[in-house]
């Protein structure tokens, strides 16, 4: 039979020359394939583990687990671990956050934002708030909805002609700051088109999402906490709502547990997904306000209700991981080990890489490193796209064991918290080796 | 603190009058709440559960996988049980498919279709193709682009200046027939409704989609597989894609594995989730031909693969639990043993419910059974809907231990394939005594 699977995020036929690799197993930060060979797994896999693979504790939790129940209809029924977890996320939250809605992937949490945003506004009888502002170069997920407020032509572009229309703001771009600012003698001087966008359509628009802090997909773009200090004044005092979605961010990857504790801000939503079960098993949630739950809370018959489901929300199987998972946060001192681990990090990057002229920025955010390649570092000017440098660095960092997806000309840095000292040095080393080959491979 | 879980699909304030009722544990085909009562999961909690709740075989499957691979980066990578669930499942839909896209839940299935079927058409350079025909009354997800093609009004309503416009066509109304026929003398006279639209709109319709032999959320309505027949030839004639979503019908639940081979169809897409797992984890899937992803195959730089991601896609437990849903369906002759149970669970509803007025219809397909009350069975007039006749039903029936949850006045009965013949009889004597009741209280 031919390879009968069509992989995600893929040109299929790149695998002629790089052959799908047939993970056997995994444990810890290592991906063992079928040939013997292992991978660090410098990227998480896909920004979900943080406790490694095969983790004991998560592994017990769900055994225990299977013995108890492993899914019950979440209408009309609830259980201990969707309680739990309940109660122990809103502890952490921003105390404005009162209730919170289940469901399995980051897209669809992103879908029950807008339809909530957008929803609560009819109940209350203000109309016309049909719109959305995103930040280019933002990735909410890519179901049709969440594609709507997707910031990133590559993923947008086929559907352009059965999307709804949106409207997109220039993103905080701090390393081609069109005000010739750097991030050290900045003032959010990028805020103003923001402001111009809102206050003009103010009274079209529900909410504004954002991924708080560092722009993932859209190539590791980091931004001040300023700027989101300034968005939630600003919605607050125009009547619309603030979307964020941590579900890239959330769960410590920013160096505090959610990355809105650094802007001091309130959401009217925040959404979580991806570590939120250290990596396992696939969940997410919505939190809000009472605010937006009481708009939606009335006698059966006045037809106010939220009426949006999935057959999975609230699986008691992945809610147990995500209860031992802020369990494991709780007793092992994680957001303070992980300073150290990633200020080792940080180091080692800025130590092997300062010196390529190939790099345009390096920059990090708590538990998430990127390099930015460039042709030329005094005009910033994008290397050749046919070269695919990044592309290449990703390969050859596999074949010195060492997993490093690209996006584009940037390579980062995102292990799982588990990752020792000296696998950290294996990380970044194996990186350099790599950029040094395809650099020689390409330009010399 | 207050309760803070917004539940799905639910007026929270009814809650008030009817509390939550929390689940402690589940086994087989009951579920036991925090006060000592158990409860038959007549409905298979939300048409998921294959083989019964905390069953041995799935519970070990998954306690095995725990101890090898729980998930990994799906771009780039397989495993093992990736690969096996794709081959398994490759052998068991029709020949055409070739080709299998994972994803994590129902809705998302539908929208890669969605994205799929329209991108298809751009890339071999068919343009303008940018709507997509569904039925009135199919349901097929929430998530926006999956609420576009819903053909529930109820679901709808609220969000649909923030959707885009597809066309919905006059579902088979088998049991309100607009041309006077009956299941028994019809030549699906009604598909005529779907010829108009199709013949008239080819040049914009990328796709039809179908619940195939029975819309679930819009009421169990049930209709003949001719329908299915003439709808395949006249999409294949017209360049339209057929896209199955069988997320509810797959897996054994119409009779046959899958609903299509009552129709012998072979479709362009192919969704499904649901029971995929035997309802233990979020999993979805999207089968499709060598024809639609040759048209995404090519050289990276062409700019023509398909980008859709998820986090969890090709989640390696989800993935064992799948493979365990076959094993159990070959080793334990399920569709053939499920015969005999379905058979008395038809016999055994059509004794108890024949004789009350109210009774419009009690149809039945494979392992699913429902009865649509109505206020006069002549006219077929509904009840009036204030009086919540349904629901009504579904409160009283878990007061005598059985979970049937209401569609509006239509209850349905789709138990665990694992059910015995003793709880089979329970179930429906349960809801004959809980309807009786009803009525009693409510018309006399
Ligand atoms: C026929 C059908 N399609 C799609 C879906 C959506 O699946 P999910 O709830 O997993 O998003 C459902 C769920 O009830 C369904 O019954
Ligand atoms: C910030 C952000 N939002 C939303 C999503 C979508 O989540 P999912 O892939 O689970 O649908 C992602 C996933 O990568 C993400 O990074």
């Amino acid at each position: 039979m031919d390879y009968p699977i069509w992989h995600p995020c893929s040109q299929m036929k790149d695998h002629e020359v790089y052959p799908i690799i047939h993970i056997k197993k995994a444990k810890g930060v290592y991906l063992y394939d079928e040939k013997g060979n292992s991978y660090i797994d410098g990227i998480s896999s896909w920004w979900v583990n943080l406790f490694g693979h095969s983790n004991k504790r998560l592994n017990n939790a769900i055994k225990k687990q299977l013995e108890v129940l492993e899914q019950v209809i979440f209408a009309g029924f609830t259980h201990d671990r969707a309680l739990e977890l309940s109660q122990r996320l809103l502890k952490i939250v921003p105390k404005n956050l009162k209730k919170i809605f289940f469901a399995e992937i980051g897209s669809s949490a992103v879908e029950i934002s807008l339809k909530l945003s957008h929803h609560y506004f009819k109940n209350i009888g203000i109309k016309g708030k049909n719109k959305f502002v995103y930040l280019e170069n933002g990735y909410h997920g890519e179901t049709l909805g969440a594609l709507s407020v997707m910031g990133e032509p590559l993923y947008k572009n086929a559907y352009e002609d059965i999307l709804i229309k949106n409207i997109m703001v220039e993103f905080p771009n701090c390393y081609r700051c069109p005000f010739g600012k750097t991030r050290n003698n900045c003032d959010v001087e990028c805020f103003s088109f923001m402001e111009k966008t809102l206050s003009s359509k103010a009274d079209c628009v529900a909410g504004v999402i954002v991924e708080p802090l560092v722009q993932f997909a859209g190539g590791f773009k980091m931004y001040p906490s300023k700027y989101l200090s300034k968005l939630r004044e600003l919605t607050k005092k125009l009547n619309i709502h603030l979307i964020l979605d941590e579900i890239a961010t959330g769960f410590g990857r920013t160096g505090t547990m959610f990355a809105l504790e650094q802007a001091q801000i309130e959401p009217d939503f925040l959404c979580l997904s991806k570590g939120i079960t250290s990596g396992y098993l696939p969940l997410s949630v919505v939190l809000t306000t009472d605010e937006i739950y009481n708009a939606f809370y009335d006698d059966y018959s006045k037809g106010k209700n939220f009426l949006h489901s999935h057959s999975y929300d609230g699986n008691a199987l992945a809610c147990a991981c995500a209860c031992e998972t802020l369990n494991i946060f709780e007793d092992e001192n994680v957001l303070e080990n992980n300073k150290k681990k990633y200020t080792l990090m940080r180091q080692l990057i800025e130590n092997y890489f300062k010196d390529f002229d190939f790099v345009g920025e390096i920059r990090h955010t708590g538990f998430i490193s990127a390099i930015e390649f460039v042709k030329d570092k005094y005009t910033k000017m994008p290397i050749d796209s046919s070269i695919r440098f990044g592309f290449k660095i990703y390969r050859k960092a596999l074949e010195k064991g060492v997993l490093l997806r690209n996006l584009g000309d940037l390579i980062y840095f995102l292990p799982p918290y588990v990752i020792d000292n000296s696998q950290i040095e294996q990380l970044v080393e194996s990186a350099y080796f790599a950029t040094k080959e395809v650099i020689d491979e390409n330009f010399c």
